[in-house]
């Protein structure tokens, strides 16, 4: 913390914070300016609440120095975090391809989807059965009974499940099925939640929140890590910017920004990020060439009569060749996609 | 809706919207254009989703005309929605004043607050026991010791109780205290916590998310007023910009619109709208002139060694002050505030 | 300027940078901290450079300390300015109201507009002869007669005119006919226009951009101030958000803010602001109560014939009602509004 | 253009509007739905004002459906615009490298960055001499003498330059020696700037304005087609958010959406875009992947010594390396980057 005093401070307000400082257990380093007299604050661990000072007499502003996160950083953690999803990794060298339907429909949707995109060479299947929406009256989800059809997904066809939960009430019901537990973009400030996946043993894939800051996000990964569940994947799926063109505003930006603060995997999700089928696969490819860790792609056999996010929806053969360009674009950041035979 | 077909769209296309919006039960009404053809939809009841047309062949947009929401809106109510909370009425001529401290840290501190507001003309006490904080670390509110001391300050002072529910678990013990529930902005999107608000049958403070649009607000609204509680309030408490210099940008511009568009009341939270205690004052006088049914305020004894939001609250001589001159503004407005002998 | 070292910076790493801080004439203070060395820098006059100390090995970050304004601060004049426009003064204890039309479109309209504001309490008419548009088809003002019609209204009513300066080359035309020179959002940062409204001595309204920061209006201002001309009336006029219902956001919160930073007087422009006339009033009048020294209304005896912006202007006789609203409430504010008899 | 009617409007509201719209040439078509009453408008040719019927009796809304533009869009125009500059063309098949200084600062700086680049593969030398600054106090550029300098880098290297015109009184000099005027985003909506370079017969890049829409950018590129320059090259730079980490938010998405509406090459700026040069080769990358025609990025020998930007400048060795890759990549999204032996 830097404190920063008025120009016309006087004397006794400079003593007064420096004795608030010592009072409080830290060390004050007064920096005679010309213009105005600065305090350097030491011997704190971690972040000090600014408003503790800038509320004293005679101070202008107090400006935070440390970070305010400590085991999602690089500080705490130099190299790279790995996530073991059954045996498939996220944040390796390895991109990660996750794709299936928005919404579970139905068997003959999810299952059809499942076969299509693991035939193309994902190793996650994903699909909401609980959905969170912005209107009382849109389409909920199939809940418990997708959940069902998930868990007959794996069972069928070997991908690993993503989907999300959406309150702490259904959490049990989700991790049962869920190989990675969703936490989505509303939800990324509901603490409850956030440390009831905490409390799990199970990679955890938390969105951005549509306005949330980078350093938001990694404070939400924070209180996950805090309960002792290091297996966190970011995933950033568009921020909410004045563009009305696009759903949402893919912010790559974050791509290399996360993978300098910390040592957690982060994926995009291009679906829900520019939200238009026909951007969906540029962003995507520009989402590995940003440098993330895995992709996140909503697939429907029939995307005009998807129950919900149809729009956003790639067709099979889409989907096909954009995992094709991935596996060639991997290597020329320093990764891969192995493509066994399906 | 309307479909409004690309210039090159054949007849076919133009045939297959038309079958297409017949089979879903509706009639199609197509306008020849010079350059193009467009096709109004009629006989729905409510939104239609725009994704299930924009994607048929020969579209080129599918533009929502309905209003999404329905028991919020004007059109379901047209006069002005008052809601009583125990004696006191919110949204009829009276300005709402609801003030306290940002959390409840102990009883000196909270009846001494109370007694101030009362004292200055407030009948209602905010104050937080579950605070939900952006950091694991910070400080998360005294939880159920807040509620009894808050119990406590209203039975002394006969102030209604405004206190905020963070999630389902904490709801019923939330709301054997509260008089009106508060719904943070950051879970205005937590459905799970507005569907069970609506399940209750008391007030509840709705607050706007930091990046919610005015109908997102509404549709958060609508949730609760679905499941049979009429009794919101909305709040304005500032949205996320651009803007780094205050906390966040208070939008009055939210009153007026909601005003329009809904029957329910809105106050205004320039507390956090601001987030500076020497912007509070101007702002929740800017809100009344504005048209808001209410404001509510931090006050804190000694805002200094305040555990949390310190930096924006008001001292309680300048809350007296505030009130007062909200007092002498309500009748510009046609509103009032009734002081009565404390 | 504090430059905060990396954790695993070095002895030779600190050490580089105190040379370098003194190579550039300064003196820098080193705070040696558990977890990290911080160096203050002082003997500087104004803001410097973070850039040059960014990219020094072992800095983790380089936060500036002073403000990048100096003449528009109050630190270089701690009361307010009072801009005097032909013996109206902007800036004091009088609320200066500013009316007319967007467009000068006709004799008949122009004098209409200005007798019916001047009769209703206005001291300055608005009005564009040179209007930017973001289309190239749209109307773009009379130009050269629209300056003529101006001259004209003023010698008939005596009020001073408002007019934009929409760049340089016609700055020259513009300024002999506006009393007060109007930069315009979308040339805020136009500093090539900043400079020459700086080389005249007439006062100049300078409207925030759309996405301009506080601090970057301040900035602009001093562009001004910087040639020698100090009578710059700032203006909040609407910001770019995420909201899509209100044309843009009128942040009244930068009134109480700029109050707090700068001796510049501030007027607040509704009809920009929110962009619907049923909500120019209550903007207004929030305006005033939040602390604005005036205000500009746009006000057209017929707005839906309006060949610019009609769906934000008044009707005369709701303009009148306002104005005697803002007069009932300037003196709570500590301000008055005269109103002369007509 | 649609009007939507209110539910409670009359027979009369309704005619009124249909005798409104057949007053201004255009043809009515009443949809009579169960709800309420919407008049669809043809016969027009481009956008209608949607304000002039917004403010009829009993009109509740008025929907735009044309878009604004008409020279820039697929429309017009469905094939891509191919823009030759002295031989080089930007918009085809090869992807355009732009790069060099933020500023010119001096001979060996300009030259020995001209022979890095073009070394690396660029065929374009990028460099300001003419610098539009927040800040009246900072560097503004070496101007005429910058000029100068340019002239003989491409004299010596025979790269293409790429300079700013920041306003019309110094177009004339800046053309005399660009071969690609750069408008920059401050000016995006500088009309007069536009126009300006609409009359030259000679390639103007675009770059968008931080809060601009994708329409709007494109609305500025309008302005200079009408006047007959339609050798226009789009530029996203990064746009204005709520995120304070990166500088600016380069907006990928505009890149597919750009490619959708309209025929004009654009590219990206990552050095600006995300303003810290440890991400500026992981942007460059995901913006060729998105389908990006070229890419511009500020490189410089001692980026800590650097007048301007340094922060975000590339050495020369990791601009090299960051070509190269771009060369790997170029096939998979079906574009290519020839190297010549330099």
């Amino acid at each position: 913390m830097l404190i920063v005093m008025k120009k016309d401070a006087t004397r006794d307000d400079v003593n007064r914070v420096r004795d608030h400082v010592i009072a409080l257990g830290y060390q004050p380093h007064e920096i005679p300016g010309s213009q105005r007299v600065c305090i350097g604050i030491t011997g704190n661990n971690g972040k000090l609440n600014p408003e503790a000072f800038a509320l004293l007499h005679g101070v202008d502003d107090a400006i935070p120095v440390s970070k305010p996160y400590k085991l999602v950083g690089r500080d705490a953690k130099p190299e790279n975090s790995e996530i073991n999803v059954e045996g498939e990794v996220i944040g390796g060298r390895e991109i990660a391809i996750i794709a299936g339907p928005c919404s579970v429909e139905s068997w003959e949707q999810l299952i059809s989807t499942a076969e299509v995109v693991k035939d193309a060479g994902a190793k996650f299947l994903r699909g909401g059965a609980f959905k969170p929406r912005t209107s009382p009256y849109a389409f909920q989800g199939m809940k418990e009974e997708g959940l069902v059809l998930l868990r007959e997904a794996k069972a069928r066809t070997g991908l690993k499940i993503v989907t999300e939960a959406k309150d702490v009430l259904t959490l049990s019901s989700v991790s049962e099925v869920a190989d990675v537990i969703q936490i989505g973009a509303r939800n990324m400030h509901n603490f409850g939640l956030l440390e009831a996946v905490g409390e799990l043993r199970k990679p955890v894939l938390l969105k951005r929140g549509i306005s949330a800051t980078i350093e938001e996000l990694l404070m939400a990964a924070e209180y996950i890590l805090a309960r002792g569940n290091y297996d966190v994947i970011l995933c950033e799926r568009g921020i909410r910017t004045f563009e009305p063109y696009t759903r949402n505003t893919l912010d790559l930006n974050a791509i290399p920004v996360v993978k300098k603060l910390s040592h957690l995997p982060i994926i995009v999700d291009p679906s829900h990020g520019i939200g238009m089928w026909d951007g969906v696969a540029s962003m995507a490819l520009a989402g590995v060439a940003a440098g993330a860790d895995g992709v996140m792609i909503e697939v429907h056999p029939e995307p005009a009569s998807a129950l919900s996010d149809g729009f956003q929806s790639l067709k099979p053969e889409r989907f096909r060749d954009l995992v094709e360009k991935i596996k060639q674009l991997a290597p020329i950041v320093d990764r891969a996609l192995s493509l066994e035979v399906a």
